[in-house]
């Protein structure tokens, strides 16, 4: 039996730090804010959108939304980030990607204000996750899959680390933070030949092809006989999620009912990434606050 | 018998293509220029100085050096950059790392005009690399490492690459500029267990531990019986430089005589990737004029 990494205690205790900061930043009369831009109503956004405003609430982060109609203009949608931008009462600023194919998204991401960049998508950002430095902030998914392994007790040091996936958003920035964190990490990609021989090869293995259940058995060692009731001693990060709609239900990238009797411990889906990430959202919202003050 | 990458015909191939491009700018009366900022006399240095002020001249590309003393005051350094930085006739500046103590490298790097930072040392520059966009140069020699692979027909769609070391300089760079390329990349460190396990797997090698001599043949796949004159298939592209005192000899991170027998295809040093790397430089710095112009 695989351990299960669920993210409810993770969640919970980046709130209780959220909340703690958030309390410092009230005593001088500032309430950390999140603005979230959404052009449109697409299930994904509204589902995250949710559970964002709900974690927000329980950190004291107060949220305000900036919704535009999916036609929105350029001109309005632009302004509407100008605004953001300067508004001193707004601390970070989540903008749902894509965006319509009418919005310019490379000149909406570089446009966002550094400081205020709380889900790590800018450059500035980006960079800081790239050399190391603590500049900017990482994209929530990418921290909150790093906040898992921290919570359970997970030292990356010295370990193969394998992520499937080579996102901005979640491939390439978490494959740093574990290099920062001195694993010895292999990204593989819709390029690579053979995942499955990269990935048996790993100690950790972080799923994020963006391909619901496309990660099975094959993928992770077979369970030796000398293997004891915990598995081979593989670490499963699961970042997928998506609907399945023959199975009625929340799945990940990886076929869990295949991976769970293998590995040592796996994040299940729903309650694993995705509950973490609201919660390292309210966290940064709060930094961002915190290093205005500063 | 390994194939030798040698890096004379790369390094000449791309400073044919800056000096027809250094023709275009001429005709507009633009005269591509790089300024080199040293502070100190360090032997590293001036060595590769003269190899980029000489290769500069072949591309038609105007040099200037701002020499500066190992004491030089904060005040002094910063206002040499800030002139650099400012004036129109300088389009790429090198500016020569590490500084001495007394002067903040992390501060010179973020005031170097990202515009003019033709050897990828900025956050900007970074972030490009990091990103894949266009956006800065990527560090000179991480992209003489590129250009000898290509220059040599090696694609590294589809390959496994191990990329020993983590700088900023190279490691980390030169691993982002392969993923691009579609290589399936891990990254070694001094933390990783275990390097010959990772390098012995691996179609590339790029040799950038900073370790004289470090990596020996226990790092590559032996022959197999069934392996051709050319060695077991692997690629090995050794970054490094140094000063074998022992030797009385130039030597590259990889004990040459160890793995030349062994592998497919492998750079000299000196005559490699060092050979390449300064008309990589020349060639970011006509690029660098060129897109002012744009």
């Amino acid at each position: 039996m695989a351990l299960l990494l669920k993210g409810a205690p993770v969640a919970a205790a980046l709130t209780e730090l959220a909340e703690q900061k958030t309390s410092l930043l009230k005593e001088q009369g500032i309430v950390p804010s999140l603005a979230i831009l959404r052009v449109g109503e697409r299930d994904d956004d509204l589902s995250y959108e949710r559970g964002a405003m709900k974690r927000c609430g329980k950190a004291g982060v107060r949220t305000v939304q900036a919704v535009l109609p999916e036609d929105v203009s350029p001109e309005v949608f632009f302004r509407t980030l100008d605004d953001l931008n300067r508004d001193p009462d707004v601390h970070g600023i989540l903008m749902f990607r894509p965006l319509p194919p009418q919005l310019d998204g490379e000149k909406a991401r570089q446009m966002l204000e550094p400081a205020k960049d709380v889900d790590g998508c800018t450059d500035g950002s980006l960079a800081g996750v790239f050399t190391g430095t603590a500049s900017g902030f990482p994209p929530c998914t990418a921290r909150a899959a790093m906040e898992l392994l921290k919570y359970y007790g997970i030292d990356p040091k010295g370990k193969r680390a394998a992520v499937i996936g080579r996102s901005l958003v979640i491939g390439r920035p978490v494959a740093m933070l574990l290099m920062h964190a001195n694993a010895t990490v292999t990204v593989c990609h819709t390029r690579t030949v053979d995942v499955p021989s990269v990935t048996r090869d790993a100690d950790l293995v972080i799923a994020a092809s963006g391909q619901m259940e496309s990660i099975g058995a094959s993928y992770f060692r077979p369970l030796s006989p000398g293997a004891g009731a915990d598995g081979n001693g593989q670490v499963v990060i699961d970042v997928g999620i998506g609907w399945n709609e023959a199975k009625q239900k929340l799945c990940g990238d990886v076929r869990f009912e295949e991976a769970e009797p293998l590995v040592s411990a796996i994040t299940p889906v729903p309650g694993g990434v995705g509950a973490v990430t609201s919660a390292v959202l309210a966290l940064h919202t709060v930094e961002a606050a915190l290093r205005r003050v500063k």
